[in-house]
């Protein structure tokens, strides 16, 4: 499959990386058509990687993985363009996450709303699907990294998008128990977990946890 | 031990029945002097029950439980009158959820503040430990009655009130998992969590789940 990362950081890093190990074609998508750390990347990763523009790479891919920082998130698929998102599946891990107001951080929008409803509202024609933004991108490529059963969400108003992301999920990145928490406005209740992730990350001094939702 | 249960819900009415159960005297506490639903909760809860207003059972406990609606807890609390909880350890079991917009229950108190810090700064002197609030009331007092290991959180100012509350909380309710999450400042996480699990509640469609914190 040809997919489309968003976005540079750690993030898109890692998930560029194992979809190369996968046998994917992966295009990395920037604000310009030759950024930095996308060409190491490419040099890095051999012929199955390339990058672009964020619209080069929405324009490319197949499925779309939004992995910019979540206050760059609307101005990224703004550049990327609806016409080169329109009907695809785009899996938003992004996070709304506020550091203006000293640490741990806070959240931009929360509560009545959130980014990943702001993501579908500003493009409709896009498939959003919310998920695997409530863990460490080390552990979102390969759940088996952390022993014992924990568990996935995912959300978002495309039924399809949602059993289509659900099975290459589970496919590439070996998640078992994945949790469809409903519509979209479900974005609310994973990116509110952040706020129980970071305390858990100080607590825990490590970020490689994730919660395992228990019931008969 | 006398133990001041504010409030007369379900969440008030099973901690107090559980704590009864358990040997301990409870004084359940409400705006009046005789409420309807403490009267009928006294009646069937023998010897070591009794009822007041908030401010008898504030003065007459040695611990207290704000078992109250989390909209009402700064009234209900004002009412107990801080020279009654004074240096007491309190448990916050309320969340400040807000059903004026629909379901499920936005928060009206969340992301830079919550109610578990409200609290603490109304009432300076008490030693609120922020407990209990992340899961079902009959889960609370009876750990086990969900198989398998999973999780509870506590957070507050004050080390030693938090050392024997997690004391409290393991003998009596069964809880062995529990995690210190912080300062009262924490309980922004374990509010904002609500949100997921009003999600879970409705996709997995029974209370009676947890969240177990799997790490290393």
């Amino acid at each position: 499959m040809k997919i489309a990362v968003l976005g540079t950081g750690m993030v898109g890093e890692t998930l560029g990386s194992k979809l190369i190990q996968l046998g994917h074609e992966v295009i990395m998508g920037s604000r310009s058509k030759n950024n930095d750390k996308a060409s190491a990347w490419v040099q890095k990763s051999g012929s199955l990687a390339s990058q672009g523009t964020f619209a080069d790479a929405a324009a490319a891919g197949e499925l779309i993985l939004n992995c910019t920082l979540g206050s760059a998130s609307l101005e990224a698929l703004t550049q990327a363009g609806e016409a080169n998102l329109a009907g695809k599946i785009l899996w938003d891990l992004s996070n709304p996450l506020d550091f203006s107001k000293g640490m741990p951080p806070s959240l931009f929008v929360s509560n009545t709303d959130s980014l990943g409803e702001q993501i579908q509202r500003a493009f409709p024609s896009v498939r959003v699907v919310k998920t695997l933004n409530t863990i460490n991108c080390n552990l979102m490529v390969d759940a088996a990294s952390l022993p014992g059963d924990h568990t996935l969400f995912l959300c978002g108003n495309d039924a399809e998008a949602k059993s289509a992301s659900r099975d290459l999920i589970s496919a590439w990145f070996g998640w078992r128990d994945i949790i469809d928490l409903g519509d979209i406005t479900a974005s609310r209740a994973t990116e509110s977990y952040l706020h129980l992730w970071l305390r858990l990350w100080g607590a825990l001094k490590t970020p490689q946890f994730n919660l395992h939702i228990v019931r008969r």
